[in-house]
């Protein structure tokens, strides 16, 4: 999809920043008189953005076609969702800081409640972390080793906690063991290849040496596991646009998407002012930088249209941070739509701004909205073709074609 | 292109009506005052949709590419018409209920009339069909196997009827007997490939055959053959996308292009109303319905905006009967433009509305006509990028990605 970007790509120091607001599309409600809720919200920052830079609409994968958080997100790094794959696992192991090397496989663990040989709790009561961090303890000294091959139980946040395989011979083809809802035992881990057969062997066999660990405690006496999969095979971001790439996420999933397309991770921040922070400390060390800010999506899976509208509002009020020492190329958009009516990820499409005053006129659009966005300059754009603007914007490309 | 859209559906209850408008687009007409035969109308029923629903405008192929009726449809009905393919035969054998199985070659056929050698009428006068299904029965009788191979002659309307071969070793890649115009000889069905020497003989002597038969007659006496086609290969609706799919059209041609994509064709009604009316009775048997209009593309065809603006009124007029229990999910648009002006098809985007108010709320369009949706939120769509949305209106979509 397009010419080879790396090889147009100039020396420059002007800086592209990537500011997605997770779930931030919504669809007209009419209960609040048929607007958005980035109708509704008070934004001055976001406004003169819009009224100064251009506009349009994005669909994250193609039209009609509900992003995941991981799709949602490849397409706006400038990778086709179509064509590339990255699985849970591994997006796991890395957001939390873990390498995954070639060879290695990796899964989303959570502790869990057993009754009576099924799965009463998928969650173990959301235990505190540090309970987590103390049964993955416990694990790692009792079940280290199984047959040759390491594994490391890594914790994440409340009951969740990665597991990583490291070892000659091991395939990521499994089936999860996690059955997904309670009242169902269980299941073994099952190969998804021949060559998977040995890899499957050796979970199960680590999964009852845990269960035997885990007899008789509570809430969390059962390990599920889901999501295998080994280092995704990816032409790195610097590669691929010729950028020194930096993800600023205070959530790890999202920093462990960019660390798969190798973006490098040089802070964790603990919120959006955080990421804002670390923007201006880093601002020097490289090129591009991806901010991701969660707070949108959770809204909107709560149909709460006004924590919607606050999220957003708080957003504009943190913005001055970044403005004040702004990038040359800024683009707000978001991975996906969470309309507050689905309480759900959707296929609706996502505004998009892109404010760089050097390179790019204002058009028609006067807020940061989907209906105003709807006619700006830039029409409609897959995700995938975003990136390739900002590129463009921030006056590093040279020519195409002979 | 894109996802696989089978693995992505969820079952449910909704309903989804694509309703096709034939050659609805148009451009404006400066002898009425600069408007085009949407702009005209009355259609308060169409309007109400257009409010209530999202716009846009469709490329049913690709920008500048002017659709056949076949093409046209094929994007409309999720199927991209650049990597699909159904030869006329094959729609028109389709079309008129004959079954069409792998191996067996159908062409179109008509009557026509043979002076001094050359053709000096393509369509026999356009004689009645009771005539045209006098010969064909007198030609199934006296004609009907050929060197082992069976042949079935099947009286379509007028002039017109469909030929069907059956046998074993046919290759349908065969040049047309109808030389295009008059004053020509008809001409022998060449092979285009090495594979279709036997059927060309085969076709020839058939068709010297039918010549004896019907020697002296007038204004009939020579049967034309054209569009040779074998079964298109094409994986069924149901199983691209999910869906139980029926076609309701007055006309044969587009029964015939929904059977080729695996549509059911459960009534043969005889006008719009009738095609409400089946909708009605047949609307807990599918998931999905796709309607067909004729009535504006022969009205553009002739250049007469006056006609196409009354079938259009006549449309709106009707449309109550569909809108009283309504699907959850209705689509409008046409198969490709049909500009008076031009008095053909033509590449010109065509207007469309999705009405779906449970998943989308309204954008700025307030009339279905090509200006008032180009400002919708939908933009500029691929034919081909229709469908999806469709099903992911209806809310019958999971995620696409890890």
């Amino acid at each position: 999809l397009g010419p080879d970007w790396a090889s147009l790509v100039l020396p420059g120091a002007a800086r592209i920043c990537l500011l997605v607001l997770d779930g931030i599309g919504d669809t007209p409600r009419p209960e609040v008189g048929g607007i958005t809720p980035l109708e509704a919200a008070r934004t001055p920052h976001l406004d003169r953005l819009a009224r100064e830079g251009v506009g349009g609409l994005v669909w994250p994968v193609v039209p009609g076609a509900t992003p995941s958080s991981v799709s949602g997100h490849l397409g706006l790094l400038g990778y086709d969702p179509l064509e590339t794959e990255i699985g849970r696992g591994a997006v796991e192991a890395l957001g939390v800081g873990l390498d995954l090397r070639e060879g290695e496989v990796a899964a989303r663990a959570n502790f869990a409640t057993l009754s009576d040989g099924v799965v009463a709790d998928r969650r173990a009561g959301r235990m505190p972390t540090e309970k987590t961090a103390e049964l993955c303890q416990l694990i790692n000294r009792e079940t280290g080793m199984v047959d040759g091959v390491e594994v490391i139980l890594y914790p994440v946040r409340q009951h969740r906690a990665v597991a990583v395989f490291r070892g000659e011979g091991l395939d990521p083809s499994l089936s999860d063991t996690d059955p997904g809802r309670t009242g169902e035992p269980p299941r073994p881990a099952q190969p998804l290849s021949p060559e998977a057969e040995r890899t499957a062997r050796l979970v199960n066999a680590y999964l009852s040496r845990v269960a035997e660990l885990l007899r008789g405690r509570h809430p969390a006496n059962c390990l599920l596991l889901r999501g295998f999969a080994g280092k995704p095979r990816i032409r790195p971001f610097g590669e691929r646009f010729g950028l020194r790439g930096a993800a600023l996420a205070s959530y790890p999933a999202y920093r462990g998407i960019a660390r798969a397309l190798g973006l490098e991770v040089p802070e964790e921040p603990g919120d959006l002012r955080g990421c804002f922070e670390a923007y201006r400390r880093r601002k020097k060390d490289y090129d591009f930088f991806f901010i991701h800010y969660k707070d949108p999506d959770p809204a909107g899976e709560d149909g709460d249209f006004q924590a919607k509208v606050r999220a957003i509002e708080r957003l504009d009020h943190a913005l001055p941070l970044l403005l004040e020492d702004p990038p040359e190329v800024l683009a707000v958009t978001g991975d996906h739509s969470t309309p507050c009516s689905l309480r759900a990820h959707s296929w609706h499409p996502v505004p998009v701004i892109i404010h760089s005053p050097a390179t790019w006129g204002p058009d028609a659009v006067s807020r940061f909205t989907e209906r105003e966005c709807a006619r700006g300059i830039l029409g409609r754009l897959r995700g995938v073709e975003l990136l390739p603007l900002l590129l463009a914007s921030s006056g590093r490309t040279r020519k195409f074609g002979t």
